[in-house]
C-alpha cells in the first residue's frame, strides 16, 4: 500500500513522510502564531500546533499527553475519567437539535470513546445580556432532558453574564465524570497493524445540518444532525467485542478524517480508508458535493471510529449495527504500519491519496 | 438580638420575614424574567433567582438542590466532589493576578470550602479571534503555575474560538474533581444556632483592584487581588476542628455579605455579624468608601466564610490564624435560630441592620 502510493505521489512526498515520522516519534511542533485565528479552534493542524505546542507542554500532565478524549484519574480507589468541552455552536438551534443537546451529548460522548461510563455531569453558562429568558429556559431543558436520557446527573454549575456584544447568545461549558469500563484497555497506544477501522453510522449530518440552518448558502435539503449519546453503542461494543477494541474517538470537529489523522499520529501507525465504504446519508452528500466540502470532513456528533483487532471485528460491526443510529455501521479500512502518521484513502476509481488534517477552518462554530 | 432588631426596624419587616421564612421553607422564586441581565451573573437576587427558579428544578439533581459550592458524587466507592466556573474578568491582567490564575483558584476553593482534597482540573477556553497569542501563553502559564501551587493536575482541556466580537479576550472555564474528606460532614444543614462566623482574612481586595485596574475611576491605591488556593487553610481547619466544622463557604461574587446571606437561606438560621470585627485593608476601605461600595459586598478570590460550633471556635480561629494569608482571620459573627433566612448587622455605634443580597450588580464581571 504504501509503495504504491509513494510511487503515485511522488514530488515532496518522502520529505513529508520524514516529518510526519519526526513528529510520530516525539517532535513536538512549536506555537508561533502571533495570534489566535478561528483555525486554533477548527480541530485540524493549527488546533494541533496549539494543544501540542503550547498546551501539553505547559500543563505537563500525563494524562493530557495521551491526547484522549478524557484524562485519566484514580481517585480513592476508583478508575475515572474526566473530560471538558465548551459549546459555541451557532446558530443555537438547528435541526436535530440544539446546544444544550448538544453539549451534554458531546461531553458523555468523549466519555463513552474513552470507555468510560457516563456518571455525572457539571454545566457552566456564559449568557450575552439580553438573551431572551425563552431561549435560556428552551435550552436548560435541552440539557436536563439529554442528561436524562444518557443517564447521568448534572451535579455542579455556574452562570456568567457578559455584556451585549461579548458572547453570542450563550456558550455552554460541560465537563463530564465517567468510571473507566474494566471491559476493554483503549488507547491510541493499543492501536496496532492489522487492526480493524470502524464507522458508526453515516457521516457528515451535523456539520451539514448547520450550515443549512446558516441559511447563507440558499440550499434546501432536510439534514438534521446526528446529536445522541453514543453510551449504548459503546456499551454494546464492550460487551461484544472488549478484549479486541482498541481505540474509539468520535469523530466531531474536522470529521471522520481528522479523527484518523489524529489517531494515526498519536499511535504512529498508518490508516487506510476504503472511501466507498463509508456511509454517508444522499441528501449530506449532494450537499457537501454543492459546497466542495469533503463529507469526512465536516463534523459529527453521534458518530465514531472504532479500531478493533481483527478477530473482534465482526462482533463489533453487529454490535454496532444494532444499537440505536448504528444500523449503517461499517468496516471502512484497516491500520498497516506504513508511512507512520498517516491517512490514506482508497478511492472508488482504485487510487490512492492522503487524508491529510485540515489547515484552515471551513466551518467555524460547529460545536 | 432577633427582637431588638424586630423593634428597631419597623414597617415592612413582618411581610419581609415571612416572605424569607416561606423561601427558606422551600418556597421556590420563580424565574419571570423575561430576558437575561447583567445581574443574573453577579450573585445576588437575580442570581439566585435563575438558580433556584430555573436551573435547578429543570436539573432536578439533589446535588445541586444542596446549594454547596460543588456537588457530591459517589463513584466506585470514592467519595468525591465536583465543581465548575467559567470565568469572564476584565481586564485579564490585573494587580495580584490575572484571569488564569483565578480560574485556577476559584475552582481549587470551591472544592476546598467543600471539604473536599483538589485532584484534577479540566481547563475549557473560548478564545477571541486576533487575541494576541502573549497573552494566551502568559494565561496558560498562570493556569499551570496556580495548579502546581495547589497540587492539582489538569487532566483534561478543551479549545474554541469565536469571531473577533463575540468574546472579550478569553473566557476560562475551569472544573475540579476533588475527594471529599472524612474529617467533617460539612453542607449548609450542619449549620445550626450557636455556631461561631470566623472570616479567613481581610476582605473587599479583588473586587477592589478589578475597579482600580479598569482604570475608569481616577482612583490610584496599592490594592492587589487575593486570588489564592484556600486548600492549605482548610486542610489546617480539618485538622484543628474537623469534627466542629459545619459549613464554609469562598466569598465570591457579592462578598462576605452574599455568602452569609446564601448560607442563612439555605439552613434557614439568622447570622448575626459585628462590622468592626470584620478585617479590612485600609486600602481597601479607603477605596471602597470613595466608591461607596460597602467591602462586605465586593469580591473575595482568598478569603472565606467558615461556621464553626463554639467548642471548636478558638480551635478553629488559630489555625487560620496560622495559615498562609490567614493572619487576620476573626470570628466576626454567631448563629441564631431568628429571623430564619436573615444576615443582621451590629454596627460600631451599637444599631443593627439587616445585610441583604444586592438586587443589582455594582461589579460586572468580577471574575
Amino acid at each position: 500500500m504504501s509503495e504504491r502510493t509513494a510511487t503515485r505521489d511522488g514530488g515532496g512526498r518522502e520529505r513529508r513522510i520524514r516529518e510526519i515520522v519526526a513528529t510520530a516519534r516525539g517532535k513536538r511542533p512549536r506555537f508561533r502564531d502571533e495570534i489566535v485565528t478561528m483555525a486554533h479552534g477548527a480541530g485540524g493542524k493549527a488546533s494541533q500546533t496549539l494543544i501540542e505546542g503550547l498546551l501539553e507542554p505547559a500543563f505537563g500532565s500525563a494524562a493530557l499527553a495521551e491526547l484522549g478524549d478524557a484524562g485519566a484519574v484514580d481517585a480513592g480507589g476508583a478508575a475515572l475519567a474526566l473530560t471538558t468541552d465548551s459549546f459555541v455552536v451557532r446558530p443555537i438551534r438547528f435541526p436535530g437539535g440544539s446546544i444544550g443537546e448538544l453539549a451534554v451529548n458531546g461531553t458523555v460522548n468523549d466519555l463513552a470513546v474513552s470507555a468510560a461510563r457516563p456518571l455525572a455531569l457539571t454545566v457552566s453558562l456564559v449568557l450575552e445580556e439580553g438573551l431572551e429568558s425563552d431561549a435560556l429556559r428552551a435550552e436548560v431543558e435541552a440539557m436536563a432532558s439529554a442528561a436524562g436520557a444518557a443517564g447521568v446527573e448534572v451535579v455542579a454549575g455556574d452562570t456568567k453574564v457578559v455584556e451585549r456584544g461579548r458572547c453570542d447568545s450563550m456558550y455552554v461549558c460541560t465537563t463530564g465524570l465517567g468510571a473507566r469500563d474494566g471491559r476493554a484497555s483503549v488507547g491510541t497506544r493499543a492501536i496496532a497493524p492489522g487492526d480493524r477501522v470502524l464507522v458508526s453510522g453515516p457521516v457528515g449530518s451535523h456539520g451539514t445540518a448547520i450550515m443549512l440552518a446558516r441559511d447563507d448558502l440558499g440550499l434546501d435539503a432536510d439534514v438534521r444532525s446526528d446529536t445522541r449519546s453514543l453510551w449504548p453503542a459503546v456499551d454494546a461494543l464492550l460487551d461484544a467485542a472488549g478484549p479486541h477494541l482498541r481505540c474509539m474517538r468520535d469523530a466531531t470537529r474536522g470529521g471522520v478524517a481528522s479523527a484518523l489523522n489524529e489517531l494515526a499520529r498519536a499511535s504512529a501507525v498508518a490508516v487506510t480508508v476504503r472511501e466507498r465504504e463509508v456511509p454517508v446519508d444522499p441528501p449530506v452528500a449532494a450537499a457537501s458535493e454543492l459546497l466542495g466540502i469533503d463529507p469526512m470532513y465536516i463534523a459529527n456528533e453521534g458518530v465514531m471510529v472504532a479500531f478493533v483487532a481483527p478477530e473482534g471485528a465482526d462482533a463489533a460491526l453487529a454490535a454496532l449495527r444494532a444499537s440505536p443510529g448504528g444500523e449503517r455501521a461499517a468496516v471502512v479500512g484497516e491500520v498497516a504500519d506504513d508511512p507512520p502518521g498517516m491517512v490514506l484513502v482508497e478511492t472508488p476509481f482504485g487510487g490512492s491519496r492522503v487524508m491529510d488534517l485540515l489547515a484552515g477552518d471551513p466551518l467555524p462554530r460547529i460545536c
